[in-house]
């Protein structure tokens, strides 16, 4: 494709010879001839005018270069649409592995692939056009929507519900017991486990990670929330849409949070409180009660990252000064 | 069952009219007509009220109601005592799936569920009533007891022990090697990892957690131990009865836990340290030393609960408060 | 083998009777006559004495004992020597469970063991004498080393490069797609995730870790890591020679590990930082920005080591002498 044509596509407008061919796009450090490649601020553009590529998208406010450039508003965004663009997914024929156990009762829509190893309990069904890799295990009474993808060593237990186009990356495990019980003398009883996990259109779970069911109600993940590897969601949590959760997170059972939360990893939050809308949680926090919408916290225990970044300061401060401060104290000063 | 008849189980006062029937239960946010539900306070006494639900279950302490209630001691302990009344295990028959391998030295008793894809080594052996579902594999020399539940996915390594009604969630590995090298200079060697892991009766392990071997003796944990999800327990780990240990906490080398210590989530200890009988550690704490019978501790490093709320208000004070400080340092003040 | 023969394989000095017959290596606490044990001090001299061991491998500064002694510069790594020596991996034939799905298209080397359900996809070429556990994924185009030890349900994704004697423990995932996503108004959208995972001689990397592919470029991690446990390691991630990362860890994406750095448990680095050579991370750190080579850090926010330790003295100190801080302010001292 020319870069004049690729350029209409993204609303791009193009510097330098438009006639140029592309036939292929990647990473500046990775790039041959005839590759595209974008470059998001002038330091990126040096390095790009190095590379051996062909063409480089960037934004609206580097400077010229030495090479064939379309400039739009979001450099990343449009090399994505691109990519996306050159790279519709081949449609798959249907296809189910003679070494897959699947359940007579289970309901397979059109073009699924069924890969080796699988097994599909009781009562399943399974929309079109989805895939399950090898070694899934998919118990009964699932539902699962059109064009999800499930990779390989994934486990959803009894009752999970996956909506349109669900990723789950492998080792995901979702509907296990939740992490409740009741002590009563020296004994532990362990109480019913009984709800479902939902998972709503468009979500992607990373590897490893893990979603209870509900105990008594159900664990709820909205649309367009991303989750990362290694993420721990408890019981009865409520999550509303497009959630940001990055890589070994938890949150603990019964949380509710709302929309356009996004979190960092390595953070935890205890059980029972409520996160506002478009919060942003600091990585390695410890939220140990609501946060109001739009808050910003970091830390242990959260406050808001202002405060946090001045605690930091502080007691660096203090320590530095600790001889003065306890010659002060006293009175030797 | 009506009301009076399941109240009498349970030791429970009834308040209303007993001679309803409950054909059910289940949660507040879900109930409708026929089911019992619980509710610990007022508040909840309130939706309960509101709610479907034919009878509430709640304390000898709450206020009177508009539908009929069952009071005793533990109305959350109580409804899981009713439900596991009412839902007694059915008996499974003996079952093994055509495509689980197994080897012909491996022993398997009555009436034991063994799913598809299922891998079980040599000299393995599987006590009465155990399901092994889809996947799992179990490797050469385990040594698994009665009634255990190992959900899809898990993987025993050679030699562990599960005793009597153990309960593996999706994901779990035991018995892989410990993290143990010797430096010198500039090579890494690999300690030999040699021990079992033993988990004894009654002990429920969460999705994708990890227990490893010991090097030279073994790693073991106590009966009616609670682990969550993503759990790590290093080599050669000692664990007393009744563990609780919440989600994403991680146990270093060598260390011993006494008996009913309790531990939040993302709680890190360190290697080669004793935590005393009833010990509690808050979320996200980082042990570094022993802890005596009874500690309840918080923090990075870890001290008691008080101090390190204190020194979390103090710092909060001093921040508020640094112009002024820096002042009288000065000698402004 | 008699005590002198084998005090000469690891150049060790006898104190003792050299003529005693060693049958076996155990731990301290496990050990039964014939045994070879070490102690590495005094104090584990003493229960070494009271042990059933025959033998007892020290260093040169313990003192005298009751039993037969070999004394050597590093006992430990004595140890492991005359354990490898005894315990020379037999030499596998070549196995391929009749339930493993294998594309024609892979290119299998000799002596390579292939166990129950696992799945190989199409142009996956593995090298000589590796193994590949029960239910493990191998996805098409990966390419596997010489002597490689893929333990139970591992998964590799697409495009995943393993040199020579690398260990997977169960549950490794290796390639799920990085963690990168564009946010334009209400819509996230997903970035392509099309580099490979690179993983060079000698790594060892814990059961459940998850290591994700580069976004444009790839995903490296160099000779010699051990990665421990439920670790994550995010996308285009660069590590060097000798990588220690305790269980739990987390690194984001495009960071780069120089040589022979050192991680504790649930440490987390933040994106696009660079950590230098000889770097030592303590456990639960967060790290902000890069490191100079040797840094030993600690914290969250990381500094230095004696700096944190220091700020833990201080505010621990103004904690305790709080009320008389708040009188100097108030002009009361």
């Amino acid at each position: 494709m020319k870069i004049k044509e690729l350029a209409m596509l993204i609303h791009g407008v193009v510097e330098g010879d438009g006639d140029a061919d592309v036939t292929g796009l990647s990473g500046i450090e990775t790039s041959n001839a005839g590759d595209l490649i974008f470059a998001t601020d002038d330091e990126k553009l040096g390095f790009a005018e190095k590379s051996g590529a062909s063409c480089v998208l960037t934004s609206k406010s580097t400077r010229a270069a030495m090479k064939p450039l379309v400039r739009v508003d979001n450099p990343k965004l449009a090399f994505l649409l691109l990519y996306n663009f050159m790279n519709k997914p081949a449609g798959r024929e249907a296809f189910t592995d003679p070494s897959a156990t699947i359940s007579v009762s289970a309901k397979v829509g059109n073009n699924v692939w069924i890969d080796a190893g699988v097994r599909i309990g009781g009562n399943v069904s399974i929309g079109d056009n989805t895939i399950i890799e090898a070694n899934a295990v998919i118990k009964k009474n699932c539902s699962i929507g059109s064009f999800c993808h499930i990779h390989p060593n994934v486990t959803l237990y009894d009752n999970v519900v996956l909506k349109d186009r669900v990723v789950l990356h492998s080792g995901v495990v979702l509907g296990a017991d939740g992490f409740g019980y009741v002590r009563e003398k020296d004994k532990i009883y362990k109480f019913p486990q009984l709800g479902r996990v939902i998972i709503e259109n468009d979500v992607e779970i990373g590897a490893n990670s893990t979603i209870d069911r509900g105990s008594l109600g159900d664990t709820v993940v909205g649309a367009g929330a991303k989750i990362d590897n290694l993420c721990q969601i408890a019981h009865n949590i409520k999550i509303g849409k497009n959630f940001i959760m990055a890589a070994q997170s938890g949150i603990s059972g019964s949380v509710t949070i709302k929309d356009n939360v996004t979190m960092g990893g390595q953070v935890g939050i205890r059980d029972n409180v409520t996160i506002g809308n478009n919060a942003m949680i600091g990585a390695q926090s410890g939220v140990l009660g609501d946060l109001a919408d739009g808050s910003v916290v970091w830390g242990t225990p959260s406050k808001s990252l202002i405060q946090t970044k001045r605690e930091v300061i502080v007691l660096g401060w203090l320590t530095d000064n600790f001889i003065r401060i306890k010659k002060l104290l006293k009175g030797k000063i």
